[in-house]
């Protein structure tokens, strides 16, 4: 794909967990926060099924504290839904049905803890590979160097956080000056594993993780690429949809 | 290659970076330092050019508490030489001429520091690509988990350590009952670059920052498979080469 490159001395940066995030220069980044399986998955879809906005808590205690007052409360911890909670972060729970016009309060185990870290930035967006192509077109539009923070699992590398980076890298790697290496791994990682990304994931301990928690409908709903356009934009504490020309 | 395997129910994981140290169970574990460019590779050529012992040291200060002893003394920072020195950690400076049977107090950017970090291990080891075969061989026959620690640069990932320690999981992974995301993204970049790792590793900013510092042979030494066969090991404070069958 090419873009209208709006500044070639930009950096692209891949952190590959949110442990390494205090070694970037996040302040003058836009940061994409990563948490494919399954926390920026469903905000990109909800967010595009119309809910007003996601607001991204570091603690089920933050959630609960936003009970009874209107919102949908959404609360994931080791990948299952908090007991007491209208649902976790399973991208079917955030289909048009149920989101649109509301406004949802979110915890998970990874992704929200790596939005609230992040929150220096000069500007955090959220990325998955249901908004791919629209995040790269956005990114390459803009002046700013790019920082795309892996959430990972329990503040480690995983794999998919990375494949969904080194999409990114892949698409804008002609674009921005230099990148680190961080970014020729995932890069070189997705380019590896991009026919087939779901198989490709079975071969780590961590898919045997994923495997028990009985979520491969959900793993095949995130994997899906560009089914939506929007981009979630951190405003104050809430992400709400993006105004793009 | 095979070997006789003592423990299939052993894990191997990589940390990419003593950043990540603590997401990993050291005390349980043989730990494989890992710094190519340069420190491990220095370590393990000049243990096999039969130095008595490389003490590890974390600071420049340390390193000088030992002066006037009879030691050598090796101190960089930065991929340079500290001024004062005898030297720092270019693999040229621990050739038989120079090392034999003399003892080496070193300090490095990263390294020495991932040594000391952990600290807590069953077994430190030395790795390297000198002594790859040699490591792969005697981590075979132990029966503890293996943790292949990546020193990478100021804390943060690198391209050469995750490649070595893509190299052992390569050798290994037949052995070991599962492994981590992280050892399959380092096993899968060491089999897309291992014709021909330099002009791999030439693909990334970091290579620029090591091509300024002019140690293009240092390099190409570190990047040689199997031209020795010890295992450095720490004892105590000092690494010294592991008595073996």
């Amino acid at each position: 794909m090419n873009h209208t490159s709006a500044n070639k001395n930009r950096k692209i940066e891949v952190c590959l967990s949110p442990s390494l995030l205090h070694l970037y220069p996040v302040k003058d980044s836009i940061v994409v926060v990563i948490d494919i399986f399954r926390a920026t998955s469903s905000i990109c879809y909800g967010i595009d099924n119309g809910a007003t906005a996601i607001i991204p808590v570091d603690s089920v205690e933050a959630c609960a504290r936003y009970a009874n007052k209107g919102y949908l409360l959404a609360a994931e911890r080791n990948g299952e839904v908090v007991q007491g909670y209208d649902f976790g972060n399973s991208p079917y729970a955030y289909t048009k049905e149920k989101v649109a016009k509301q406004t949802i309060v979110l915890t998970t185990t990874n992704g929200t803890t790596a939005i609230q870290s992040a929150k220096d930035a000069k500007k955090i967006i959220i990325g998955s590979f249901l908004n791919l192509d629209s995040i790269c077109h956005w990114l390459s539009e803009q002046t700013h160097d790019v920082l795309l923070l892996c959430s990972g699992w329990k503040n480690n590398f995983n794999l998919e956080d990375t494949l969904f980076a080194g999409a990114v890298v892949h698409q804008l790697e002609n674009e921005f000056q230099s990148y680190c290496d961080a970014s020729v791994a995932a890069k070189d990682l997705y380019v590896l594993a991009q026919n087939d990304v779901r198989t490709y994931l079975k071969k780590s301990s961590h898919n045997k993780r994923l495997q028990e928690l009985n979520i491969e409908d959900d793993i095949l709903f995130c994997l899906q690429k560009n089914i939506t356009h929007s981009i979630p934009v951190l405003q104050g504490e809430r992400l709400v949809k993006m105004a793009r020309d």
